[in-house]
């Protein structure tokens, strides 16, 4: 009897094969019994463990925490690669981390997406409903915005959310580089790649909401910054405000003709003294180093981070003038008190631990920068100081009057980032619209320098020489925020509307802000706002703050009275 | 008919429970096609794609392709984590990193324990086996370390997986502690929480390989650093080792005290200087500083990054000494090598792509820091640098001559760290001893620093006077390396033993050194190790390269040029 070589081979391989096989089922995940004592999924009841952790009668909304706990690591792993790729990432990591983050982006939504979650939700309300005294109110917020974090996942593809990420992170270097490059060529195409993905992802999330056909997309992209926001009370809002200060922008212009100009503050202002600066104010106004910091990049400012790791990146690269990083890292100290704010002990990861979105993000933000930074007294605390830092010790430039002056003259100019307080709104405002354009699809990506250039003309009288003055200065749409612009003007609104209650709680605010001491109000916002988290929903903690929902009359009398009064 | 109000709130809450159904189950995700034109999983067969990427005849394999690549992934990230965790992490944020990082080698680990990975891998198999063709040796290689890899996860549970990421991340932070407090009973309790654990996954990983009873769990530990090895033959190969050191050792000293004690270097050497040199340095070897760097940490340097984010870790706070920071910086500098050169192009993420484990690192790192980096000529090229930079000119303790002699001058010491070459085995071999001794449960915790002491004495006549020069020295066991250590000794051999290949194929090794030019040496290993990522397995490799399997015998060669021949 012979055996050809062939079949030799096989029946090697044959038994190979049952080797093989034998061997893999063996090596099967043995359910054997560990001696080592491990934690449970979660821990017994206990009054003493935050609330994340606390047991709940009801195990499906017990099951969701212990999720969203996990999506909200993911998101916290994201804002850490993020902080990274910022700061101090190789070049050479640029691309395979691209690809690091937008796979757990992607995983993420797989996690918040997934079908069972929506069964585990309504049955979570179906025992809100029948034991409503097991759900304290933080519960009842949380497992509210569960559902809507459901909603703005579950009609999204997992292929898109990746995309996105991808793209989100990619464009904050294009940004970077297009900046330097001036190449409106290499942006468009980036650009129209952007729009094209928002626009099907915003097509994705409002299938079932016809109201509003041609704007809908738009809403439901604003709706990712703003939860809720219809863009109906938005337009009503900006265009009484458009009215108002359209009447009041020519009074203070002529009031400010009578003024002599403020004297210029020439540089250099070397990038380290500035950082120092910049990190000092922000440790006098109570940001906490210890779980955060300050850092420079070479990209555009993009607020994040999380209550345990709040890192603010700002641009100090223009030694000329030390005040716009100043005002950067104001503005993100805002966005950062507020991050930290937040209910991190009791609720770190879960939806109703979060921040409320972009409006009031923002207001925090320009509470800072614009309200607070802008105020004399805060010159009096401030110039002394930069008198010391920069060694300019009896330098009339560097007066308390003459900062003050620098920083609240009125001036149309071609840079949001620059904008004066009453002219901030111009640009915002036409942002939004030329954004509602791109998406609808009523203005081709092409044809964005030419309208943007014919708008910013209209209140600036002046044209922009470059895209970097132009279409591109901002990164926004390169990192995907289509809906984020309101938010601006709507923060700008609220803050006004908050420091009024600020004002009516702590009556000696001036005094304080002189005195370096900015102790009371961070602990005002802290207990009013900021621990809040997203117990409330925005216009509910408005009217809980300050007796009323959003309205633009504090904003107009505040810049009345720092823009009229003073003459 | 009356209704009780009880009644009607049911009625109402079941009307609304209602609405919640039918809104939440229209909310499922829509099957709806997108206009966007995404990518597919995987690209389209393309001669030019990376390997990782080109289509396989094997769909099982392709799919394994996409699974372990999202594992890389992870481990990536994990890795990036892990680096920001050492360089820049704000300290407040130490906790909820420890849980994203153990939260996310979880999930790595579930993914790769994942029961249909094994039916997946044994298609493969088949596929391979009877279609040999398609299979390349690179393919094969790759789907063999798949094999690997999950037989090394897949009896381990997650909670397991989930504790001991945990453990590791949180001991890098406690050794750095307890090398400043000197607190043995904050010590002994984490290294007994850290033994049990590393026992318990020792005993799931061997339960089937009985074999060798006592030491089965130890050998299960060691081979996640060295896949494959045997006890019984690095037993054998360390004996050998040891008679042959206890016979050259005293002939070494003996000769030393003929010659004269080397001048002492005195400091101070500023921190950054050190730091500008080690950095310079590693230029001039090869290292890629676009896709790395090399950092300050405060804690123990701890090997690790990926090929495209090669983040270097060193301490540089000793400013009484630069020669010990330098060495760091080498040693780590060899590691950075290493994985830079992996083949990151045509395999990223995939198994196969990866470095061989501890051995063959310890290799890299131990040719450059003690081999190349003790040369004759390696001084003859940094003292005229150093002389320059510290600015010493003339100074005679910086001459090439005397920095040699301070750095081949064979001491035993109680710092592994400071070890000279020959004395360093000793440090090594009791380290492995010790360790056997505490995973086989023979020697306990709290009798530890007694052991050590006792050990260290036998070799050095000296007893450490705190746990820092003691039994707490080193950062290995409190990061969960228990089975690392071996592998210095090995890497030594091997570091040796491909040296010897190297001069063979490159004849003017000590002119290239000399004149600062480690192109042809970095080229050389790059062919012919770090580009073959896991294509050969060690022995293999080892074989391929310079002609015969592991050996001591060119180590000890090597040695006996070194410390007897220059007499």
């Amino acid at each position: 009897m012979t055996f050809s070589l062939k079949f030799l081979t096989s029946f090697k391989n044959w038994l190979l094969g049952l080797f093989n096989k034998s061997w893999l089922l063996s090596a099967f995940p043995q359910k054997k019994k560990t001696q080592l004592k491990l934690p449970a999924p979660y821990p017994e009841t206990d009054e003493n463990l935050p609330k994340q952790y606390q047991n709940h009668p009801c195990p499906n909304y017990m099951d969701l925490k212990m999720r969203f706990r996990d999506v909200g690591r993911m998101n916290a792993i994201i804002e850490a690669l993020g902080r990274d790729f910022l700061t101090a990432m190789p070049e050479g990591a640029y691309k395979s981390r691209l690809g690091q983050i937008s796979f757990l982006a992607r995983r993420m939504h797989e996690d918040l997406a997934a079908q069972d979650v929506a069964s585990l939700i309504e049955r979570a309300h179906t025992h809100e409903r029948k034991c409503p005294s097991d759900w304290d109110e933080w519960d009842s917020a949380n497992l509210h915005e569960m559902e809507v974090m459901y909603r703005h996942h579950c009609k999204v593809s997992p292929d898109l959310m990746e995309k996105r990420a991808h793209l989100s992170y990619e464009g904050r270097r294009r940004h970077r580089d297009v900046l330097k490059t001036n190449d409106w060529n290499a942006a468009q195409g980036f650009l129209q790649e952007m729009i094209d993905l928002q626009r099907t992802i915003a097509e994705s999330k409002c299938l079932r909401d016809n109201n509003h056909k041609t704007e809908a997309p738009y809403q439901a992209l604003m709706r990712e910054y703003m939860p809720g926001a219809r863009l109906e009370e938005i337009d009503k809002l900006f265009g009484d405000f458009k009215e108002k200060l359209d009447h009041l922008l020519p009074r203070v212009l002529e009031q400010q003709k009578q003024q002599a100009e403020p004297i210029e503050i020439e540089g250099p202002f070397p990038a380290d003294l500035q950082l120092n600066l910049n990190k000092s104010l922000l440790k006098v106004l109570g940001f906490d180093f210890n779980r955060g910091g300050l850092y420079e990049t070479g990209h555009n400012p993009v607020e994040g981070g999380t209550p345990d790791d709040t890192r603010l990146v700002i641009k100090t690269s223009n030694t000329a003038n030390f005040l716009n990083s100043l005002k950067s890292a104001l503005h993100e100290g805002g966005h950062g008190l507020y991050i930290q704010g937040l209910p991190r002990d009791q609720w770190r990861y879960q939806p109703v631990g979060q921040d409320l979105g972009a409006a009031v993000q923002e207001s925090q933000a320009l509470l800072i920068d614009m309200i607070i930074g802008r105020m004399p007294e805060f010159f009096n605390y401030l110039s002394p100081r930069v008198e010391g830092l920069f060694q300019r010790l009896g330098d009339e430039a560097f007066s308390a009057q003459n900062l003050y002056n620098t920083k609240t003259r009125v001036q149309a100019g071609l840079l949001r980032r620059e904008a004066d307080e009453i002219t901030y709104f111009y640009h915002v405002n036409m942002r939004q619209s030329l954004e509602r354009d791109l998406i609808a699809g009523r203005l081709a990506v092409k044809d964005l320098p030419d309208a943007w250039n014919a708008e910013v003309k209209k209140f600036t009288g002046k044209e922009p020489t470059n895209y970097a003055e132009g279409c591109l200065q901002d990164v926004h749409w390169f990192v995907g925020k289509f809906g984020y612009f309101p938010s601006y003007s709507l923060g700008h609104m609220m803050a006004a509307q908050i420091f009024k209650a600020m004002k009516r709680d702590i009556q000696n605010i001036p005094e304080l802000i002189q005195a370096g001491n900015f102790k009371p109000v961070l602990d005002w916002l802290g207990t009013n706002i900021h621990s809040k988290g997203r117990m409330f929903r925005t216009q509910a903690l408005l009217e809980d703050v300050t007796g009323s929902r959003l309205s633009a009359t504090p904003l107009i009398n505040h810049l009345e009275d720092r823009y009229l009064a003073a003459a």
